[in-house]
Parts: C-alpha cells; structure tokens; sequence
C-alpha cells in the first residue's frame, strides 16, 4: 500500500468556514453510515461521523498537487495581514520588532484571537458546530443556567442519551452500589491534575490557553503551508511521528513518502531527525509537504557542521543552524538547554547512562571542554532568535532514563527542575514552549512525573516518549510505550512521542510506522475518553451502534484503521455477503451474544 | 514457524527441588548470556537468568513425548498420597467426603502446606534460591531486623545496586526535589489496594493466600499434567489465552497445536471456548497435552446438547455437563450464575446489550422461562460438585459491558455485587474462586471496577477480559485491551484474558495468538514492576545491561520474542557481524547515544 492508494473508504473531506475569520475553512473527514434496519422492517437514519484529519490537502480527493509543487501556503496572507514581519534578503519572513515578536503567544497576551487560534478552536470541536448552534438557540442564557443544558451537553458530547438515574430497579438499590450519574461524570480525584476541558472550544479559550502557556500552536511564520494545530492538555492529547534517514539507510523520497504515510494515519506533527547527508535539503521537501508542524533538533545537524566530531561543536555552529532552520520553517526545534554540566558524573553509575542523542552530544561536549553546557549559557539568545520566526522550543530532556532501573532518578530530576527555569525565561521572550519527558519509566512512577512536570514547570504542554514501562520487549516497544503514553496522557501529557516497534532494533519501515502511529493514536484517544474531552466518545459511540447492528462496513470505516479492520474480517470470512451477516465469525449463529441480545430487546418484559 | 522450531535461542529448562516435598522439580528457564567486554579489554561475568516458564515438557528440550501420548501425569502420587479421593466406576478420581473436599482451600484451611503449594513458591521466586539462602545465612534473624537487611533484599530484586541518597550532588538540593529513595521505595498511596508483596514467596504465605481466598491453584485432581500455578494478586500477574473451534472454523488437531503455542509464549492458563461438533474430544486431546490449567464454560457444551436450542436448556442438562467436564480434568469452569433475572431488563436501553455469550444464553433462558436464573437457584449444588474435583470457579460476568458508553453501568455493577454473595456460598464448600471482570471501560473507570471487586467480593482474585479502553481500534484491540489490562493488574488484578487483535473481527490464527499471548504477557510484566514484585525486575535490569553493553544476542534472547527481536533487526543490519556492533541501525554510529555514554564513563570527573 502506498499513499495513492490512501482513500478512507466511506468518507470524504470537508470543510467549515470560521466567524471570526470567515475566510479560513477548517479540513475534517466525514464518515458516512448506512441507515440501522430492524428486523420488522423499519429503519433508521445514522448521521455522518466527523473525524479529526492530519492529512492536509493530501487527504482531498479533489486535491491536485504534487510533492513537485509542495501544499498551497494556506497561512500566508493571514501573517502577511498581521504586518509585523519583513521579508530577509535571502527571502525569508523575520519579525519585525524583536520586543513584539509575530508569536502566537504574543498575539494570546495581548488579547488578540488570530485566525490559527479559531481554525484550532473549530478542529477541536470536531464538527459539533451545529449541534452546539442550535443548543445556544434554545439555551441562550446557558452561562447563566449552567445546570439547565449539562445534560444536553453530555447527550451532544457522547451522541447517546444521558441515562437517568431514576431508571434503576427501585427493589435493588443496595446502600453500597454507587450511582451511575456518579461514576459517569464525576472525575476521581486522581485526576485533578489532568484536563479542565470545555463543552465546547471556543476562540476565546484557545487563545487564553496559548496566554497562560498551557498550550501552544506550533506554526512558523515560514511555513504557512501548515495547518494550525494546538498542544495542551485541555485539548485533544496529540501524536508525533518520528523520520529522518540515518548514516545507514533511507533517502529523501523515501523520507517524503514516509511524511505523508505518518499523517495520513494520524500523526498530528513530524519530527525530522535526519542526521545523514542533506539534511537541508530533506527537510526543505518536508516542509513544503507538510501541513502538520515539522520539528527537528538543529544540534544534529550541527554536529553534521562538524563532521560528526563533538569537540568542534561551538555556539556560532549550532546559532548559525538554529537560524537556518528557522527561516526554513521548522516549527518547534529540541534543545537540550537544560543538561548542566554538574548533571553528568550522575548518569556514570546508570544502567543506561545517557540515551538521548542530542543529550549524549552536550554531555560530551561539557566533559571535553569543561564548561558549563552552551545551550544554557545562550539561553536567552536562543528565545530571541526563536521568537523572530515563533519557532516553539520543545526544551529536550537530554537525562532521560533509557531503562526502568534509571527511571525518576536524580539526574532525570534535577534536569526537570531546570526545564522549568528555561520555560519561564523562554516565556518571558514570546516564545511557545513545551517540555520533552521520558523515556523508561515504569507505571507506578509515572504519575510523579506528570505531577511534577505540572508543579516545576508552570503548567507548560508536557512531551513525552512512551513512557516505555518495561524493557523485557523489543519488538514490541511501540506497546509498551503505549501502555505509558496513555497513563500519562490521561494525567495531562500534551502529545506522546509515538514509539515503533522496532524501537531498540533498527529503522521503522512503512508498516512500523502505520502500526506506530495507530498504537498512539488509539492510547491518545483512550486518554480523551479519561479526561472527558466533550467530543471524544462520539466515534465510539457511533462504532459500538455499527457493531451492535452487524453494520460491518460501518464498524470498519469509523476505525482507526479500515483497511486493517476489513482485512481481518476477510480472512475469516472473506465473502461479501458476509459482511452483511447478522453474526460474527468468532462466535458463529448460534451463539451470537450480540444476536440474542437483539432478540432481548423485542421481548416484554413482566 | 510451528512448535518444533520452539526452541528460546541461549536457553535451557532447569529444574529446581522442593524442600518440605523433595520430589516436586519446579520447572524453569536459564537464559545464559554473554560476558561484558570493556574497552581496556578486562571482561566481566553475566549471571544467567531464570525466567518463568509455562511451557512444562514442551519446552524441555529433552522431552521425547508425543500429542498422542500425552504429558506425564506429574501429580498423580501427590493426589494419591492424600488419601481422600476415590476411582469412580467410569475411572475418574472424586472426592471422598463432601464434607471434606480434596480442594487446595481446604488444605490451606486445615493448615497443610501441599506440594502444589510448595511448588508454586519456588516457581514465583523466579530463581532467587540460592541468593535467598546466602541472605539468610547471612541474618539468621532478619524477622527481628527488617530495616538491616531491607537494603540488600532490594538489592536482590532488583539485580542492581541500590543507588545511596547521599551520592547526590551536595551543591543540588532544591527542597522540592523528591528523593530518590523515596520514589523508589515507597508506592503512592493510590496503590494501597494493590498487592502486598513479600521480599521472598514462602511456602506459608502460598497457604495462607488460599486459606484467606485471596489466591487460588487451579488443579482438578483428574488432570495431573499440569503444573502448579497461582493465581492471586500478591503475585506475579496471570494471563490466559483462549482457544477453541467455533461452528465456522478450526479443528482438533490444530486447537492442540494453539495451545501448545500459546504456553510457549507465555499463556499461564487456557480456555478451551469449543462451540462447535467434537467438544468432549477436542477438550479431552488438550487437557491430555496441557501443563497449564484448562478453563472451560460449560453452558456451551450443555447448549450444544440441546442444538443450540436455549429454550431446552435445564439445570440437570447443565448439572451433567459439569460432572462430565470435572471428570475429564477441567480446572476451572465460568458459570454466569450471578446475572439474576431483575437484572436484565437494565440491558434494553444500553449501546451494546448482552456482549457475553454465557451472559446472553442465560438472559435468554430466563426471558423465555420466566424463571430465576438456574445457575444462581442451584448454586449450592454447583459448588458440591466442583469440590469433588477441586474444580475452581470463576463467577462469569455476564452483563459485562460491550462498548465505552456501557461502561459500570447499573447492571454490570449489579451483577457484581451478587458474584460477592455467591463468592462467599463457594468458599464455604471449600471451591476455589475467582471472579471475572470487564469488558470494555475507559481508562478513568478502570479503577473503580478493581475497588468495588475487592470490596464486594472479599478479596477473591479478579480475572478481567482486558479491560479494552476505546472502541474505535478494531484490528488492534490486542492493544487497546493492554492498556487497560496494565492499569487494573497494577491495582490488584490477577489475570487478564488476552484479547488479540482479530477481537471482534475474526477468529485468532497462530500469529494472532501469538502477538496476543506477548502483549498480555507484557501488560502483566508493567504491573509486576508497578506492584513491586520482588524478582520482576531481574529480567528487566539484565537486558537494559545487554542492550548498553550492545551484547545483541544477549538483547534477543531476554526479549520475550526473540525471534521477533532478532528479525526485527536482521531487517536493518542483517549481517551476523552487526550483532556485534558497537552502534544500532537507528543512530549510526556518530549518533551512538550509548556509545557516546559509555565514552563519558571513562573520562575523569572534574
């Protein structure tokens, strides 16, 4: 399978329009379903699923563009509009004033809602517009009568109808049995930490997120070809996606290629962590391509400067690189700001020692020249530099541990704490942030990560990898980060690192990497379901119906991955009619429970 | 690949002695590995590791016994040695006294520490004898001392040394800096309902686990193949994985080929779900070749008696059906005697009704009837005869939800309130119990089904059907069901029956099963670390070490598929020379992370 074939069957794309900035429109997929037929011969319309897509332009079946001509540059003449940048000799958009950079969080604090900021506002919705319209017609004091529309709300945020409490067997009410209402919508404890989410996202409370600095959107002002995406925990818990060829192997079609295979399954950014030949000019096609955000870590490239020899690396090399990317159009980059030189005799005595690249070059860098890490020591020229073009800065943490045994230990803590500090001053210059996390952690220390993430880093979006939560399964790591990512994603994590399964073990192929992103994109979306994000469970909702009513097409198209869900099916029962059949293959007629469950339905009951 | 390539790569089957039963060889798995070369060329010795081993004689490499002849009946004299049981005319063991049933509840009752007993202490020490015993020797008197020899207790855990707080860097010590013993050493206070693990599993603390009916063996006295197990949540975490023909598919042979399959990944039980012609014979073939407990649910054979005709089901149809599996050697039976008929009207209104098949068979006999469920009516008898056979029970889930939004609704949660009551009437007939457990359930409600079971249930073991944690996955509903099965172990679950990916799709395959029975067996190892069981860090420290070390054949043979992890990285660096490389395929070698880190461990600190 190659993207040519990539049409989800079933859907088309649409589009909707702001109201705020009535000229952007706002990409979605739309899954169609057939009508529920009962057995006395009625049936029943299902509307249409609305599903939240990455794939840009490229998931237009009446797109014609081509990898050549690169995606249309839908943000323009929004920032052209905002007339606060100038255009470099070489071609490239800088800002204007340095003390009033073109950064979305600038824009956030002083109260302006920009187009990106509505476009995420409606793609976080997930097409309720309507529905959510026709509420506040009905409810037009809702503020005012909060109690009133929750029960709307959540019958509009799940697609089914609240049950009522009142509907339980009035001869069985034991003392002990906790009320559905309670266990439904009321959050453990545990969780406080974890999400605030709105009923509905309004422009306003994107744009207060991005002001508080618990969510960013990452959008260069040089790479207008990218769709707007946000990064917070009150928001839609995000994937990313890893390319980039190694010395080893891989080319930059290929590279390409592997881009569009990553969004269309879902990758909500890319990270292109080349670090063989060309790197600027993989990237260039990259960025021309995406319309997710791309990220990088420039000190690879830096290093490729040097000719892979650490000892020549200096902060002229990686300023000059950090520049170039900046222009180019990355939108966030990991710097690994906060590894300090008196960190690192800490990970000698590790099982693992220091496994993150970027962190293993400035270590080595430190203990060559005995001096404190000049990724620190520039700081605040980083944040100037970034801020003229809002490159978001994901700051790295370079002491990840790389086994359960290193997890949560000193090193990996102390470096925490300093990520905070960067955060504030990073800040302080207009500059998104987000802050990288682990790595090897097994599940019971993973809440303390996230809690202290929160408490020592204001808040600001956490991005972890996995968390891996065991270390006994190569070839299957993407699972064990998933089993991780989704704990930590449910207690605030901003957006997992996905994880393939030949993670440890060599380069992901094509199908690594559709298996990598669905694995995230399903613990991400198990982490929704847990926060209570308002529109999460419609799409299960509407699979579980399809299932219930043996709409086998239905079921496949509303999946994560149709292709894969109809392929099993064939190979069991690979006839057509069979998906017509009022029974699965598993169980067989006779005894479907699902069947005799139907059958339950149309008795009387005494 | 079939079984006759099942071979683990760098392994051997060791068998360890009993000390109060000196008969009884607890079987186990050696993994040797490799010495450690240093760059100044001095080497260091890897201890081989011991790892759990479900596979009995199959995975012996000197066993010489066929399918045909069965595996060696290894408990008939321990059954014979007791006294209390009696050849029935057709030639199956029984218990003689009803009032004295030769179930493992009553030994432990009475006090008697069994073979079984002693034998699944050795097996969930994991090999840590000869440590425990130098340790012992060491502080004959560590009752009276627990704070003297807590340190090297962890040590031995944990294969590393424990990292001293006081090697922290005295210039960084923020005060909101957590110490590392603390995160370590001390679980939060969310867990409490977890386990309780000892340092070292005796063959007293097996006893009283069954005594208080926290813990069960499964082990029918007519099936004497198998090999002890334990099942309880102050344990290593079980999974099982299911087999059996349905009307549309499969064949004997091919069922005792699975299951062969399955306990050579990892399955510490197997259900036999046979629906359709042959059962007794394809049940008699796998239990004859089994040294893992079998479970069945024996509503389907008794509905098969009947041609699939649920309105002549009856309670002497369904009472003979048990006695002819409990003389066959089944060791633990899913009866849905808790779905009481008050309860099913509740399911009318949910997305997904009846998803169980034993749940809706018996919703749909009661419906019909308009009588009590038979299951709960004669569930006194029901326990006489499975104490007979030390059959256990496990208290079916029959209105377990089948989709998100049925989630702990009111009839799930009614049910397991009256699988509590019958919990208490079985421990009274001296049956092992345990109870069964959702189901599909977001992330955020997974830890109330686990509080409410321990309450309402006394502590009896919960066995749960992942939980799966979204419904949108299908074809990677093996993942979507680790995710939740990791959660509710790590709070106290003590098995989890696989899911694998065809779940909803399609009847398993050996791939299939084999991916299931590795995702489960990893999702239960993430809750053994969570839980702190002694020894399940062991594995995980010796391969971190292998990997650091880039020993590659040492990296795949402690892998849980190491077929899987060496063709994994065959793909990228296929040549035999690269499996001793000092760099993986993902960096290269200038972007070594581990090899940069090993360089920092031979410079001098400042």
């Amino acid at each position: 399978m190659n993207t040519a074939d990539l049409r989800y069957p079933g859907s088309r794309r649409i589009y909707i329009p702001g109201k705020l900035h009535p000229y952007i429109r706002v990409s979605m997929r739309e899954v169609e379903q057939e009508d529920s037929l009962f057995p006395d011969g009625s049936s029943e319309k299902n509307e249409a699923v609305r599903v939240y897509d990455c794939s840009g332009a490229w998931g237009d079946e009446n797109f014609r563009g081509s990898v050549e001509q690169g995606l249309p540059a839908l943000r323009a003449e929004w920032i052209a509009a905002r007339n606060d940048t100038e255009r470099t000799r070489q071609g490239y958009l800088r800002g204007k004033d340095a003390a009033c950079p073109p950064t979305q969080r600038t824009y956030a604090r002083q109260g302006i809602i920009t187009p990106e900021m509505e476009y995420v506002a409606i793609r976080e919705n997930m097409g309720r517009e309507a529905a959510f319209k026709a509420l506040y017609d009905q409810f037009p004091h809702e503020k005012s009568r909060p109690e009133a529309i929750q029960h709307r709300l959540e019958e509009l945020g799940t697609g089914m109808p609240r049950p009522s409490t009142l509907e339980a067997d009035p001869d069985f009410s034991p003392a002990s049995l906790t009320r559905r209402a309670e266990l439904h919508y009321q959050h453990p404890a545990e969780q406080r930490s974890g999400s605030r989410m709105p009923a509905f996202f309004t422009p306003e409370f994107v744009r207060d997120e991005i002001a508080a600095g618990r969510a960013l959107i990452p959008a260069n002002i040089n790479h207008p070809e990218a769709e707007p995406m946000i990064i917070g925990r009150n928001f839609l818990c995000k994937i990313n996606a890893n390319i980039g060829n190694s010395a080893i192997s891989s080319g930059i079609e290929e590279e390409v290629e592997k881009l569009r295979w990553a969004i269309h399954w879902g990758a909500d950014t890319v990270m292109d962590l080349s670090t063989g030949n060309d790197i600027h000019r993989t990237r260039e096609w990259i960025l021309r391509n995406s319309p997710v955000p791309i990220g990088t870590v420039p000190m690879y490239q830096a290093l490729e400067k040097c000719s892979g020899r650490v000892e020549h690396l200096s902060w002229p090399i990686f300023r000059d690189t950090l520049i170039e990317q900046a222009c180019q159009g990355v939108d966030y980059v990991t710097i690994h700001a906060a590894l300090l030189q008196r960190f690192v005799p800490h990970t000698a005595r590790r099982a693992t020692g220091i496994v993150s690249r970027g962190g293993s070059i400035i270590a080595r860098w430190m203990m060559l020249h005995q001096e404190e890490n000049f990724l620190y020591t520039h700081w605040e020229e980083i944040c100037r530099i970034l801020s003229l073009y809002d490159v978001a800065v994901s700051i790295g943490d370079g002491l990840r541990p790389g086994s359960i045994a290193d997890a949560n230990d000193f090193a990996q803590l102390a470096e925490l704490e300093i990520q905070g500090e960067l955060t504030r001053t990073a800040w302080a210059h207009g500059v998104q942030v987000m802050n990288e996390g682990p790595g090897h952690v097994p599940l019971h220390l993973v809440p303390e990560n996230m809690q202290k993430q929160l408490e020592w880093c204001h808040e600001a979006p956490f991005y972890t990898l996995g968390p891996l939560t065991s270390d006994i399964a190569p070839g299957y790591d993407h699972i064990t980060g998933a089993l991780g990512g989704a704990l930590i994603a449910q207690r605030g994590c901003a957006m997992l690192c996905y994880v393939t399964r030949k993670e440890h073990l060599g380069l992901p192929d094509k199908e690594d990497v559709r298996e990598g992103v669905v694995t995230y994109k399903l613990a991400a979306h198990a982490a929704d379901l847990a926060k209570g994000h308002p529109g999460a469970q419609l799409r299960d909702n509407a699979l579980a119906k399809a299932r219930f009513e043996f709409r086998w097409e239905d079921q496949f198209n509303l999946s994560l991955d149709p292709h894969k869900a109809r392929a099993y099916h064939d190979i069991t029962l690979p006839h057509s009619s069979a998906k017509k059949a009022h029974f699965c293959s598993m169980c067989g007629p006779d005894f479907c429970a699902m069947r005799l469950s139907q059958d339950i339905r149309k008795m009387e009951f005494p």
